[in-house]
């Protein structure tokens, strides 16, 4: 399916945001992650439990008014209990004292953050020591969170934000109400290949004190001449996504105070939900100001009507997939180095994936 | 197609409930029955009429804005009229004085209750004495009936409540807030099998005097100790059950009056609209406290309440199998012998229909 | 695809109306013309221009917020440029100064009257001298406008409505409430082919004085005794028709004033949008009472609401035949002459075009 070779388009064996820890506050989840349900809960211990999230006993998702018992979770239909930790049926209310083996399959779970992370993959290749740390994630000592934004949904193909976020001259036409500025369009690119994705640097010439730098920086730091300017794009995660609008490097060549023009790091978190939709959360974090709080408030207001746009991009784009096919040409250009780099290297891990064969059966042990 | 072998999964040679008489007081009605349109009114003799719902000259729906001419109904589109007796074109306007030998076909109908009863099936295989009396309707004489509910519908195969309506166990969870209670779950079943389905019957002991009873039964009939009583499920017809939520039988061990402690049945009325929705009808009716007309509102309105809960959980599982497909496994216990019996009763039936081959063509004689 | 042999549905060498020009007066305007995406714009110049309406970077559709400059559009997802004479990509921002060698697709375009005429088909067959003239529209000299009806749009497949038009019989039904009168059901017709496809004549009494006459001629020319009047119904374009609701030739014999008792058409512009959906456009044309602005706007209100009947009946018969199947048997009459005659007209049209083999590619030269 395009942009990959086949319908196998799921990279499953990786750490991935299920949910904003937020959004199971008052209950179960039920989630579609990767084609699959899944029943996201807090146990009465405070550990976060991950399940297939279908009753096996008459297909009822157990996240629909399903509610918690220790650390079980009982299915709302005929009151079946599953065990957090192992996933066994633990009580059938029309069958006491019948011994059951039956095992749901659980997923590997941590909570980090804000976030809900499972693994979706093989069990047995889930390393919790691979999960992003709050350092990697720019959340650590030093950085302070906005409010969080309500999480998003998007009906298209999850590589579109994908491809989206690795070419980031779209600001200047998509974002020009609301985020854009001429120069990102024409800078220069380096690309770093890392471990787990890239880092994708344009350096440029910021514009003269504007709008953005005030509204971040403070009227107090207002800076005359020419600043120079990066901005990055790194990968986390397979679907974790990092990026920041500029940052100051140097203003008339001279190096800036990081204190006072710090780095706000924009959170783009994508989790696939089916073929054609994904999950979309995010948030921001600063390393300045950290006491602003209605600095916090404005970035995370500017940054919902962004994305707002972004998913009105790729949602259009999606629909124009379903109706008229795959494009029968792209027009590939310079600035889509990094977009196409991060197709090959996700095609590669595909194919290696489906090399090693099917993961185990879903609901059964 | 899930639960049943393959996609035969219509039993058409039986009697359904099309429609309740009040759908059509007010003029035809259009409504797909099995995967095939029908059209329902009253000729102005008074006597029902069902026919193919579509006006062979240009498809057009004749039970939208269709118009009844004595026992005929007139097409909106062309004006084409077709006898409710026989289905012959009466009249063409376009084409007055033009002999026509087509019959559209015409279902065997019956009025009986509050329902219209259709024949889907092959029409000479239709016996109008196989309509369930009032009696096995539990409509007959002593029993008085609640006001009809609005006509339901949902987006699920109709096996999905077909279940549900053979396992009540789920009382206890699915409508914890509506109408359950928790000894349901937990009684002991006895089924015995009948010519057109099976009689379900669970024996518990009653909680002590509850908020059901006292509704049903009335304050001044409050009774102390412990009541031994039954729930009752039962085949009236392949889409027509009946079933009690509770229906005293005694009291520390001595029979009650059943002119104070009646009984309540629900009428759970299914008709297979296409493979994935139905059409579901339904009211109540006692035999006791006739005059009680709080009772029979508070009734509906109780089980109105019930029935979106029901609604809601198989429209749920639909979505599961419609987006992950069959459940690999099916865990069944002690409750499910009621549904299993009937899964194999029906596919039973459902191969003896499909070896007597294709029925009649549908649009023309 | 019914009612024709197969899924070749759409007759791609004509001029076919994209769009009303007032549509296109705040900006371009993405519209799917016979399944292909086409956006319309007017450049600086005031000339109108159509092209392919996905940008080849990345799909994205031209017509969303896109741009004018000049007479090229700007793309408004990373702000790719196009020359809407010859398609060609004429600013890259990200990639400034690269050659490009690519061009989109241009469509021929010509404005007329108040219409956006483009020749979905092989541009090399484009003979704009074909376009049909004011005088053919009964817009030229002596003709006056009413005011334009909004666009409207159909989810039906575009036979149904042609086909509608071709058998005016369904007026004495289908608009009872709005437009019919008896007389044309049962009116005598002739057909006279034409090169483009047929005029359909309709000679009948004309009720005596009535409603219309005294909304179209006016409370002072009523007269008396028997009108003989005629519905005409031409082809002016493969999807474009005008129709009388009634012309009258003669009283008690007399010949009349055409000044007085003039001509009034009904413009029924019908564009395939996919296999499945038609946009529908309108307006209304007299050659009397030209200063009477009451009598246009009252006709504009009298036809948007026998359209919305139409629309009505063309989605519910096109549900039956996606829920059902294309009919079994259709019952043709006398008034269907028109219709099938058009049908066969099309089919041929369509088997002469496929022989011609397939048009050039879409988005590349």
């Amino acid at each position: 399916m395009y942009p990959f070779r086949d319908e196998n388009v799921f990279l499953r064996n990786a750490w991935y945001v299920a949910a904003m820890a937020q959004e199971i506050a008052d209950g179960p989840l039920q989630r579609t992650i990767m084609d699959k349900p899944v029943v996201l809960y807090r146990g009465e211990s405070g550990r976060m439990r991950a399940m297939h999230g279908l009753c096996p006993h008459r297909n009822y998702p157990l996240g629909l008014h399903g509610t918690v018992e220790g650390e079980a979770i009982r299915c709302n239909y005929h009151g079946f209990v599953f065990d957090g930790e192992n996933g066994k049926v633990v009580d059938i209310p029309s069958a006491a004292n019948t011994p059951m083996r039956f095992c749901q399959k659980i997923y590997p779970v941590v909570e980090r953050g804000p976030w809900v992370w499972i693994w979706p993959g093989d069990p047995d290749l889930a390393d919790p020591g691979k999960v992003p740390t709050l350092d990697q994630m720019k959340m650590g000592d030093g950085f302070v969170t906005s409010p969080m934004m309500e999480p998003m949904h998007a009906n298209a193909r999850y590589m579109l934000i994908l491809e989206n976020l690795m070419d980031l001259t779209h600001i200047s036409f998509l974002h020009s109400m609301t985020a854009g500025f001429d120069e990102i369009a024409s800078a220069s690119i380096e690309i770093e290949e890392t471990e787990g994705g890239m880092i994708v640097t344009r350096r440029m010439d910021a514009a003269a004190w504007g709008k953005y730098h005030e509204a971040v920086f403070g009227e107090e730091n207002r800076f005359e001449g020419k600043a120079q300017s990066d901005n990055e794009a790194m990968t986390v995660a397979p679907g974790y996504f990092l990026n920041t609008s500029q940052t100051i490097r140097s203003i008339d060549g001279k190096p800036v105070d990081p204190r006072v023009y710090g780095e706000v790091w924009f959170h783009h978190v994508v989790t696939p939900e089916t073929k054609t939709s994904f999950h979309y959360f995010g948030t921001q974090t600063r390393n300045f100001r950290l006491d602003a709080d209605a600095l916090g408030e404005g970035l995370r207001h500017a940054d919902t009507r962004v994305r707002a746009e972004d998913i009105e991009a790729v949602e259009a784009i999606e629909r124009q997939l379903v109706q008229f096919g795959p494009p029968p040409v792209e027009l590939a250009v310079r600035s889509d180095t990094a977009a196409g780099k991060l197709r090959r290297l996700m095609q590669r891990a595909l194919d290696a994936e489906a090399a090693m064969g099917e993961p185990k059966a879903e609901a059964i042990a």
